[in-house]
């Protein structure tokens, strides 16, 4: 089968064979998506080997016992021990342990098959398109910033990234009744968070907004946001941590600001699938306008250029 | 009157004009004690010009209206503007335009005499001695940790540092029920601890604990200390910084990990004086064993000196 390989720092479309279900599920992609971990992933992060790409809907080609069997589903990326405490505690995604799609130890969905375990597997509601059902996975990481920070409609939050993800989260947090503002670099982009009644911002004059807000979501991966996130935020304020800042060396955080301004630091990386399904069900998020561009698989090499590309959101991939 | 200063980058004792109560309380001070933040300041920390100081207990002697005279005093260090949002949400703790006490734009307590706003004073108990009473501000300080993150008697909770801060924390959780770990440097400070049945360890052995502890307190304001806290946090763990690392550059957090493991980070500054009276009052914290000399305010220069010293820990001034 094709897959889309990091190999030897190199980035490649290969004929790699078939993998069989074993004790697992064979899932047939339908869809993939590109994501910016993959790309950073590429670039050398996590020092991954193997086929890249964990975000997808597929279907369930063989199983154990033919569970699931012909079920279009998507899949949570971690695949935990099942003997740790955490996987006992029902908390997979931080196994010492675990493999994750694509990402570690596991081979990913950038490819015309992929394993994981059937307990990852969610179905899909007839409802959801596949183009919406790939969002699946980073729909939950959006919501997964609820799962972490009380957010109500009187909290003031920022979202720094007009990115895929910045405007996921943008969403996601305006459902809750919050008030949210996002700052970005991209007026096209931002124009998608402000036709859903979204307030948003320039950098430049996201300055006059000075530690004025509770909850500020850094999801813009860049130095400079960051900068820009601990700005807007008020004393006793919680910064939501997003974004896993590849390229850079372990970033500085200003430690005296932390502690005299009592600031908190959450960091949030994936939520459950459940909640992100609903909203896509109901179509509660617009996903058509964060969607770039499609490619074949054989193409991949160059979808994944184009998605490195300013101003281009989410990149497909369809084996 | 006598005053121990911070002028042109020297620390000095000088004689200065007394200060009058003008629209606030002039306050006679008992007795004062050093902190780690005094030396951060005389090292330049902060940028702070004049008398340094902020622990002490004092008799109010001349107040508007002549309120609270007499009175046995310890004092809130933060005077807030008392205009703006923060201060009208009761937090003038960080109110942008505060003062502090012997740190920031109001002279401090290493003196015959200070000055504090009278809402910031809260009378002193007969029950507790000076010695004790000078301890309120540091106390309510490793309180104010229980304001920011949920503890009981299941958490886990590890303290790095076996100064006079951290010995404090320890304490303080302890008293939650929780089990506390303290990890330090000083098998006769760690003493300290373990006569109030807390758990210690040197660094070394600590790292076998990686990844255990639910809540790790960062009280050692060293890089070291911060990177073994790291280490014993679990994924989804708390980290609570203590410390304003004076010497150091804006420390080197590695965001990935925060992100990666899902963890907080939460800057605890100070706390409210009410329940670290409390504990005072019935004796419910070892303070006697934290308190190394004593000096007269003439010889602050000196006793600054002995305060930076390894081994000691509380030295005390007294006008």
């Amino acid at each position: 089968m094709k897959a889309l390989r990091v190999e030897r720092k190199k980035l490649r479309l290969r004929e790699i064979e078939k993998p069989t279900c074993g004790e697992e599920a064979l899932v047939r992609v339908h869809l993939s998506g590109i994501c910016n971990t993959d790309l950073e992933i590429a670039g050398g992060y996590a020092g991954f080997k193997g086929t890249i790409g964990h975000e997808f809907v597929g279907v369930v080609e063989e199983s154990p016992g033919d569970a699931m069997l012909g079920q279009r589903v998507v899949g949570e990326i971690n695949a935990g021990c099942g003997k740790c405490d955490l996987c006992k505690a029902d908390d997979p995604r931080h196994c010492p342990n675990r493999t994750v799609l694509g990402i570690l130890g596991r081979d990913g969905a950038h490819a015309e098959f992929l394993r994981l375990p059937l307990a990852n597997l969610i179905a899909v509601p007839d409802l959801i398109e596949d183009e919406h059902a790939v969002f699946t996975e980073p729909l939950a990481a959006a919501c997964g910033i609820l799962e972490r920070v009380k957010i109500n409609k009187n909290s003031r939050v920022a979202v720094i990234g007009d990115g895929k993800l910045g405007l996921l989260c943008a969403q996601v947090i305006a459902l809750s009744g919050a008030p949210v503002f996002v700052v970005g670099k991209h007026a096209e982009k931002l124009r998608i968070a402000e036709r859903r009644g979204i307030e948003t911002s320039l950098p430049r004059e996201a300055a006059k907004r000075r530690r004025e807000f509770d909850v500020v979501v850094e999801a813009s991966g860049s130095a400079s946001g960051f900068a820009t996130a601990m700005e807007l935020l008020r004393p006793r304020g919680t910064l939501v941590l997003k974004s896993t800042f590849a390229g850079a060396d372990p970033a500085s955080i200003d430690q005296v600001r932390l502690v005299v301004d009592e600031i908190s630091i959450v960091g949030s990386r994936c939520g459950r699938f459940q909640p992100a399904l609903d909203l896509l069900k109901k179509g509660a998020i617009d996903i058509d306008s964060l969607i770039s561009e499609e490619y074949s698989l054989d193409k991949g090499v160059h979808a994944m250029e184009r998605a490195g590309k300013k101003g281009v959101l989410k990149v497909f991939l369809r084996p």
